[in-house]
């Protein structure tokens, strides 16, 4: 009886101990962030939207999450990455459009003065690339940005831009899918754009993805299918007051928790801030300039100065990239 | 030995009866539909996507399902529902409009002569809606339209609008999501009119539901906080080729399932047959005046004329209401 047992326990334990360490290192959340107050207030606040019968429950069906991309999921500096595309973009295709030589802001690429073409930001940003992609279909688009994402490299890290994302926000993103959250991007950048990787890169599908909307329209191909053609139109620039209207118009609930890391932030973060309930607001703010950028008040990419001054005065947490963050791209 | 298997199978078999009859009654799918070519169409094709190593199988990912709403998912008959609610908006907020009364479509309207209000369509309904509730909070809307819904009986059935569902197309929508589908609806009605009640009424939160838009605009309420106020400009009319436009803008991948019941719809399903790999176009046909109504080419509301050609032509699926419904509202 007594070495049955023993041997019983024995299998148990081995069993357990096989288990165990895996499971509950697999489920240690956020595990590339350091254990600080941003850390903590993260986890205090899943925590109080998920425990059943607690007074701040949340249903599941009303966890949703958005998040910027630019800065908050993945690196903008030193140009937003869908810039420097249009940028290759209308080099490649300027010899079809002599028009351009004179016409700014290509002219302005063209001359590779790309300062100039960066002060009217993601607006300036979403112009270029509706005029310098109408009359192309959807299709063509999207293999187009995916085989530019393959063979383009960052100017500093030498390495493709999809290589670029944040690891602790990647990791903050399954942890709320875990407890049940809808994970949604909400950015200025473009949608068609951002589709291209957002479901492979962060597990985000299309239909999850708002950004800045070009005009459609519906064309006969030439083998008589229809086909969807991007237009010169602009339907919504998503940032800054275009993020709330973004997140009525494409989810149609306000979220309990947004991320940012830039003042076109401040007007989404306030949206979901004026909701009742729990609510959780949070900036990444970039203090690292060695393993990526320290940039805030006086940048031209990614500005953070009005949402930061709300961010301190009511208390919604700041991530600082440096302190609160073990790591930072996939191989640091 | 024999004793013991037989009380084994007497065991199993008990087992086995408990069990079975059960769930597959529970699981039988699409109960209230007869068991001829349309149920089988539907049910050959969610098996042969779904079914792992068929060389049609699809990842869940991608099992992207639209359906119309009006005449679809609810009665559309003897008008369509968000008519007849900004009828009795128009009436009511008329005291404070004097100048409707010389001004259309507001003039045919309050002076009861809807049939030249309907001559426009949902392109017209979408006009008048966006006009007459410019102004408006998109919290305030939403409450509007649920308590209309709340109070407001069909002329007919002398039931609440939110009764006359068709009970086989929401077995369908459960039985697609019972099968790792997405459901969403694409129709020409208002989103904000329609999200009031589809997660009620089918299943669908306000993210899946895609409609035509009205401008939105983000402003300070009384209180210091952001509100979205509604506005008279229209951002898209989701009818006719305004639906692949939707499908794109709002899903960005092409459904693999697609159904409508009028000529609004026809787009619409080109564009999911347009795809590659296996694909299932429906069409509901009303043909059952005594229990619903019958109508299609020469109707004001809900005309199905070209998309009924298309169907033919390309063996795609007519839902003959009266001969594949066993009952179409839930009362019935």
């Amino acid at each position: 009886m007594r070495g049955r047992a023993s041997r019983m326990l024995v299998l148990l334990a081995a069993f357990v101990g096989a288990l165990g360490p895996i499971s509950s290192r697999a489920e240690e959340p956020l595990p590339s962030w350091n254990d600080g107050e941003a850390r903590q207030s993260i986890l205090r606040f899943v925590e109080s939207v998920t425990r059943e019968g607690s007074p701040t429950f949340v249903p599941p069906a009303e966890r949703i999450a958005v998040f910027d991309n630019d800065g908050t999921l993945w690196a903008e500096q030193p140009l937003y990455v869908q810039l420097v595309y249009a940028l290759d973009e209308v080099k490649a295709l300027a010899p079809k459009h002599p028009e351009w030589k004179t016409q700014q802001p290509f002219r302005d690429l063209l001359e590779g003065n790309t300062r100039s073409a960066l002060s009217a930001g993601e607006v300036g940003l979403a112009k270029l690339l509706a005029v310098s992609h109408a009359g192309m279909t959807t299709d063509a688009y999207a293999a187009s940005v995916a085989e530019w994402l393959r063979t383009a490299r960052h100017p500093r890290f030498k390495r493709p831009y999809t290589a670029l994302t944040y690891v602790p926000m990647r990791e903050l993103l399954d942890h709320l899918r875990a407890n049940g959250f809808k994970t949604f991007i909400v950015s200025g950048g473009g949608v068609e754009f951002m589709r291209v990787f957002a479901e492979r890169l962060y597990g985000i599908p299309p239909e999850q993805v708002i950004g800045s909307n070009g005009g459609l329209e519906l064309k006969q191909g030439p083998d008589g299918k229809p086909v969807l053609m991007k237009t010169a139109k602009i339907d919504l620039i998503d940032d800054h007051a275009g993020k709330p209207v973004g997140i009525q118009r494409f989810i149609g609930r306000r979220p309990i928790l947004a991320f940012g890391n830039s003042d076109g932030d401040k007007e989404m973060l306030e949206w979901t801030a004026a909701g009742d309930g729990p609510r959780f607001m949070g900036l990444v703010h970039h203090t690292d300039a060695e393993r990526e950028y320290a940039y805030d008040r006086s940048s031209h990419v990614g500005k953070l100065d009005k949402a930061w001054d709300q961010a301190v005065a009511r208390k919604w947490t700041v991530v600082d990239m440096k302190k609160d963050w073990k790591r930072v791209f996939a191989d640091q």
